[in-house]
Formats: structure tokens, C-alpha cells, sequence
């Protein structure tokens, strides 16, 4: 609870409007994506300039009050969950593009700007920011700083880190510094840049970023291959690379994942195959051409059974829409869908499905898996029910089972889900003690009391979980 | 200097034909590439694997010993100076490439293997790793790592950082981390990667890096644009890239280093006119045959008085070894040659070279001007003489006014040198007060005892400088 001073000053700070602790304010911001967190903020603050946000978190800081950034919610490991109560800051006041710089090829936003409505703001003017999310619809550009999220397009274009640089921050003493610049290289000191895209709000708050576009590509093309075995296509996404071709998107989807996407988007896609890879390439329109005709050879080669261009934009369009509303259309079949991202080299992408569906039968869970092959980053799925305590046991021994089986191949927890209060207890898998030790000593000298988003990143207990029951 | 106690000490861990403290193994080490800083260690060690490196920084944290981790010393910040004494660090037992990946397009090295030596062990393969400091003959790995190298294809493929994927470190309580891994995706806490790139051996030692290969591109050209106005040519700059074309390098030289270097390399380099672009391009024939013409129109429309594709590989290559060897040139002509790397937006590139023009004429000074114009990053390089005190008291005048210069045009202080003690006074220039602070916090919590290349990026005084006179 805040005491009424301190309501008074952050009232004051962003005038009672833009401060919210009745309950049902509370209730919306209580929760995120993340399936079965939930924990009330003592109110919910929409500051309207970085002033006002170094203000707040100097009341903050004096009271040790947790501050909880948070864009739209999307992310999936609960990153903005207020499990330590405190305050939810919301970025609605701050959310203009400011400038699309063409002759430096950079845009500079505010946090709050949704990320679709960047991409498209920069596409009108011939550029191109490639990190797509497939939250970009709602999610907003501090979410993505804070998550480091990827997309469909990351195997040829990074994600977001790779597109941010420079940054305004609040730290945690009220300090405003600002990071980088619109500039190719720069090594003034520690890039503080990369060390605050995706560290989830723990080190401080982003109120500006500046980030690099790239010249839109001029053609693109996309293609589906079918599969009647899993292992195969899994194959075929690690020769595609060793041929040296990098696709923009080389995505996997296996059959009770298609089965559901078809019933609900009913775009045609095959419901009889055990696995579809979805290609795109794009750049100069003769060498897409090359690249689609000696990847659909590897494909036939690898054993697809059909493999089929898109014949027009608005059918490309489709199928990748398609793809990216895999996680709502499974989660409409079951009360609780865990969504996971343990990611290994793509070389490890078929023992690691291999490995995953042994687990699932094991368990006798039913998991289906989608995602982002070409990075190695698939979603394993499971497709639960949060009250069956007896099989959220196994779910929880099958998800550890996952992570330790990507740790061996030289894999990680998470590709680009972020670790936030779900991943925390199994951070330690993929640094050991050391690397986490450092990481401490890092949050610890820039955010001593701790207010930063606190919970997030660093486990509480030994406890492994990734839903909370209640 | 060391006691009898710790130098037995080093000596059990390395084996005595790895350590050495005779006055001439000290004075080898006692210097690098950057002018006039002299500075002579206690001992010169070689350790053989990471390991003795945990145990030589265990003794050193524990005795409060200063350890200066240095590749071949050929960067220009003195940044592997030892200015207050310690040891040296050799990596000269470490320098093995330890697995090329054509799967993962990874290539995984010890910090002292030879830049050009991986670029060519990786292009056998049909592989590039794009960054190539114009060092790259006798650099290593490791010293790039640390001072986040550039290059002349940084325009388009990035530099050093945009590489490293794991990093393999010994930090300063001998602890040993891994970051990283052979993933396109990883966001399983900080990106410590990327903190300790270019981090100037101040926050660990690099024991092991993997590195990020991309396909080598198919075909390559390369252009000369010759002008006679400094700022067209400049301006042709930021018109290619408005243009939404990004070559591989985009060159710059001004008259008076265009007369040396081809008084150096004798290649038929024109000396008759006031600027050359450099420009080059690579990918697929198809699309590099496109750009060029339409460079060409560019730089044509931009007034350049002549433009010439180079016609074979070997006049290309003659271009470009002449362009590297700017500095070497150069610094024949006089006593001291101080070469710097204040970067600007490359739209600002016209104002930040009129501006150098105005500084070296007000100061009565020779400066030449050079370097990587499509990333901003110019080296104005002054021909001076250290032990004329009265000019030098005008060169540091001059460079002040350099740096504030490029901070007033949106820039920065170090492009592609890093910080080390040369740059340290200037650094607040860039970051201000609370910048400074945020980064000396993450140094301390990660080195308490400032054992790790202490006197390197945080300045000890106000007294900026650029050369030390004894």
C-alpha cells in the first residue's frame, strides 16, 4: 500500500488524472499474457515526459517503491506481473514517432508506439525496421526493448537489439542518460545500449530509443513445404543454411498445430501432413528467385512431399498471418496454454523435437511445437489445464526436461521469450552460478534498492515452475 | 614491483619460460601502437590455457596486482598501455582456431589467433567474417574483442560486436563465465556478450570467442570518385545512403593523404585532386553491377571530376592496401603523427569535415583527414612533432574543439579506437556526469579491486590530452 504522502507526490507529478489506485485500475494491470500470474499494483501511474518519469522514480527510489514498466502485456514470462506490488508505469502519453531520419536511416520513438504502426510508418518512406513480433499488432517498441523480441524475420535480421542504437534512460537514482546515437560505430565507454535491450525493466526505464532502419527489400517471395516426416523437415532447415542461402523467415509448424491454425484462420493450409516448413525470401527480385528455386530443391531432396511458391501477396499474406496466430488459436482449446522457447543451434533442430515429442510421451502431456526454426527457436506448446494439480506436476517435470535437453545441446531457456518471474528458477541451467553472480552485481550497482521491476530475472526460490497455482 | 612471493606464485602457474620480468621483456611490453605512452609492467606472463589465466587473476585480485590484457598492441588509445605497472598479459600459447561450424555458421577461436589468419581460414570454407580493422595483419581476435574493432566493411556488415555470439570469460575474482552461445536468439539474462565487447579488458579477460560467419558474398567491386571540393564528396556520401543503397565501404581521403599514401604505395593514386571516395560493393553480380552504376550517377551528379570502376581484383586489392596503409604513411612524414576517430551522422560528415578544415587553420596545425566516411567515423590524423611543446599545447586545443565538435553534431568522441587513457578525459564529453557514474558502478561491482586494465577508460584527472609529454 502507499502511504498517502507518497500518493500525494506522485499525484502531484503527473496530476491525478494520469494515477489510478482504485481496484478495478489495479485489477486491469494485476496480470499480463503470462498464463496464471497475477498480483495487484498499488496503482497504476501514465507519466507524460521523462522528467515525470525520473520524478516518480526518485519518490520511488526514497520509499522503496517496485516500478513496473509495462507496454501492452504481451510478453510471456510474466516480465510485467507486479508480484511485488508497487507501481505499473504505462507509456500511453508517450507514444509519437519523432523523427524518421532518411538520410541516417533511423527512427526515433517514444516507448509506448505500437510496433506495427512504426513498421508501417517507415515502410511509407521506403525503410524498413525487420524485428516483427508476433505481438507487433498491440505490443509497443519499449516492450520489445525491454523483451529483446524477435519475430518471423530474425534469421536474416537479427531482432531488436540488433536495431537499437541509442537510448534514453531513467535510472534507478533518477538519473537521465542517454546511450549511443545515430551513429554506425561508436565505443565511448560500455555499450550500455545492448546491456539495457531486453533486461525487462530491471536496470532502469527506457523513454526514448533510437533505432537503425535498413532500405525495404525490393521483392519477396513465399513458399510451403510439406512434410510426412518431422525429422526431415527439421534436416532440411540446417541444410538450407550450409547451402549458404539465409532465408528471411524459415518457419516450422507440426501437424496438431496446423490442424488448429487451419480451423481457425481456414486459409487452406494441409491438415494431413506431419509438418509444414513456411520460406520467405526477399531482397533484389533475381536473386529471391535463385534463392526460392534451390531451396525448394533441398526441400525435395530433404523428402517434403509438395512444395508449393505463394502465388500471390495477399495468399503470402495469409499464410504467414496464418503463422503468427498459432498461440491464439491453440490456446482456445484448453484452459491453460504454456508456450515455451527453449532455443539450440539450428544445427540441434531435430534432435530437439525428436527430444520433445519422447517428453511429451513421457508425460503424457500434449504439446504441440511451432516456431522459428531457422533460429533454432522453437515453441513447444503445452495445451493444460491449471486446476488438474496432478498434471501440471508432469507438465512442470516435462517443461525442466525441455530446457535441461536445449542446455546440453549447447541451447538456451529462452530465444526471445525473456526469463521474467517464469524463467527465473531456470536461469541458472543455461550460466551457472557465476554468470548469474555477475548479473547480480550488475542490478545491484545500478538499482541498490531494488525498485527496478523487482522479482524479474532472479529466482526467489529453488522452487521450478512455469505456472503459479493458486 | 612484485614480491618474491607472487612472482613464485606466477611463476608455478605458467611455468618459468612463460613468465618474465628482465628489464628488456618489460620494455617490449612497456608501449603500444599509440604515440608518446610509455608505461613499463612488473612482468610479462603467457599463460597456455583459461585456466592459468583463473589462477594468474586469483593472485593478482588477491595482491592487488593491475593485469593488462594485450593482443599485438596495434590499438591507438594506449589502451594496452600499462600505466600502472602490473602485468602484461600475452595470449601467444592461446591462439588456435578451435572449430569452424558450417552448420551453425559459427567459427569458435582463442583471443590470440591473427585477424586476417581467421578471415582466411573461413573464406576456404566459402565463409566471411566481415570485420577487418585496417590492423587486420597483425591484430588478434582477442585485442579486437576488446576494443570492439571497426573496419572498411563496417558500413554495411557492422563490426566486431555485430559478431560475437559466446564469449568465454575469466572475471576479476577468477571466477570463469560462459555467455552466449551458437545461437541467433538468446535472451536468457543481461547481455553480458556485448557488455564485455569493447569493454578494454576492464571487466574480465577473454579466454575464448564465438564468432558469427556469414555466406561470402559472390562477386565484388570496387570505384574510385576523385573531386575537387571537399564537401561534394562528402555530401556524396549521404546522398548514396539516402538513396537507400549501403555499400560495403565508402572511403574517404583528402589531398595532402592521398599524396603520402601514393608516395608510399606508388599505384598511380591521383594527387592532383582535393578528395577520392573509396566506394565498394559485394552480393550477387547482378545487384553489385546495379548499385555501382547507380553510385556512379551519384557521385557524377555530386560533381566528382572523374569516376573509375577498378578493372581487375589486383587494382582493387592495390586500392585498397593503399587506403589501409593511410596511417603508416602518414606517420613517416613527422616525428608524432596523432590519429583520431570523433564520428559524426554521416549526414553531418560536410560539417565535420569543414569544421577539422577550420580547426587545423586556426591553430596553425597539418591535418590530414581520412577514413570510413560511410559510417561517419573520419580519422583526422595531425603530423606533429611531441617534443615542439608549444605546438602540441596547440594540437590538444585543437582536438578538444575536434571532440566537442562531433558531440555538438550528434556524434561521438570514439568511433572504432575505444577510450583507453588517451580518450579518458574526454569521455564526459559524450556520456556526461551520470553516464560516467552508471558505467564506473558496473566496473566496480565487477572488478572491486580495479585489477583489470586499471587507468583505462575512466579518467584519473581533468587534464585532457592526447599525447603524454615526458
Amino acid at each position: 500500500m502507499l502511504s498517502c504522502e507518497v500518493k500525494l507526490m506522485l499525484c502531484n507529478i503527473v496530476g491525478s488524472e494520469n494515477f489510478d489506485d482504485s481496484k478495478v485500475g489495479r485489477l486491469v494491470y494485476s496480470y499480463d499474457a503470462t498464463p496464471q500470474f497475477q498480483s495487484l499494483p498499488d496503482a497504476v501511474i501514465a507519466p507524460r515526459n521523462k522528467d515525470e518519469v525520473a520524478e516518480i522514480v526518485r519518490v520511488c527510489n526514497k520509499h522503496h517503491i517496485p516500478i513496473v514498466p509495462r507496454g501492452s502485456g504481451t510478453n510471456l514470462c510474466a516480465g510485467t506481473c507486479p508480484t511485488e506490488g508497487g507501481i505499473v508505469l504505462l507509456f500511453k502519453h508517450m507514444n509519437s514517432i519523432l523523427e524518421i531520419d532518411e538520410e541516417n536511416l533511423t527512427v526515433t520513438v517514444q516507448p509506448g508506439v505500437v510496433t506495427l504502426d512504426l513498421i508501417h510508418a517507415v515502410e511509407e518512406k521506403g525503410l524498413f525496421y525487420p524485428p516483427d513480433p508476433s505481438s507487433m499488432k498491440i505490443s509497443t517498441i519499449g516492450g520489445n526493448i525491454n523483451e529483446n523480441s524477435g519475430g518471423l524475420r530474425g534469421l536474416k535480421y537479427g531482432v531488436t537489439r540488433d536495431y537499437v542504437i541509442a537510448l534514453e534512460i531513467v535510472l534507478a537514482n533518477g538519473d537521465i542518460i542517454r546511450t549511443g546515437g545515430k551513429l554506425a560505430k561508436d565505443v565511448a565507454g560500455y555499450d550500455l545500449t545492448r546491456l539495457f535491450v531486453g533486461s525487462e525493466g530491471t536496470l532502469g526505464i527506457v523513454t526514448e530509443a533510437t533505432l537503425k532502419l535498413i532500405p525495404i527489400p525490393e521483392a519477396k517471395m513465399t513458399m510451403l513445404a510439406l512434410y510426412q516426416d518431422l525429422e526431415a523437415a527439421a534436416k532440411t532447415v540446417s541444410k538450407i543454411i550450409a547451402n549458404k542461402i539465409i532465408p528471411t523467415t524459415l518457419e516450422f509448424l507440426d501437424q496438431p498445430t496446423l490442424e488448429v491454425v487451419e480451423a481457425h484462420a481456414q486459409i487452406g493450409l494441409p491438415t494431413d501432413v506431419k509438418a509444414v516448413l513456411l520460406i520467405e525470401q526477399d531482397g533484389p527480385i533475381e536473386v529471391v528467385k535463385r534463392d526460392m528455386a534451390k531451396m525448394a530443391d533441398i526441400c525435395k531432396l530433404e523428402n517434403a512431399v509438395s512444395v508449393k511458391v505463394a502465388g500471390s501477396e495477399t495468399e503470402a499474406n495469409g499464410l504467414r498471418t496464418a503463422r503468427r496466430s498459432a498461440l491464439s488459436a491453440l490456446s482456445r482449446l484448453k484452459p491453460t496454454t504454456i508456450l515455451e522457447d527453449a532455443t539450440v543451434p539450428r544445427s540441434e533442430i531435430a534432435k530437439m523435437v525428436k527430444a520433445t515429442n519422447e517428453i511429451a510421451e513421457k508425460y503424457e502431456l500434449t504439446i504441440c511445437t511451432f516456431g522459428h526454426a531457422g533460429d533454432g527457436n522453437l515453441h513447444p506448446t503445452c495445451l493444460t489445464d491449471v486446476r488438474n494439480h496432478e498434471e501440471i506436476e508432469r507438465v512442470e517435470k516435462a517443461f525442466e526436461e525441455i530446457f535441461i535437453k536445449a542446455i546440453e545441446l549447447g541451447g538456451t531457456i529462452t530465444g526471445e521469450h525473456g526469463v521474467g518471474v517464469m524463467k527465473a528458477p531456470y536461469l541458472e541451467l543455461k550460466l551457472g552460478e557465476a554468470g548469474i553472480a555477475a548479473m547480480k552485481a550488475i542490478k545491484e550497482s545500478l538499482d541498490p534498492n531494488n525498485i527496478m521491476n523487482p522479482g524479474k530475472v532472479f529466482a526467489k526460490d529453488d522452487r521450478k515452475r512455469v505456472v503459479v497455482t493458486k
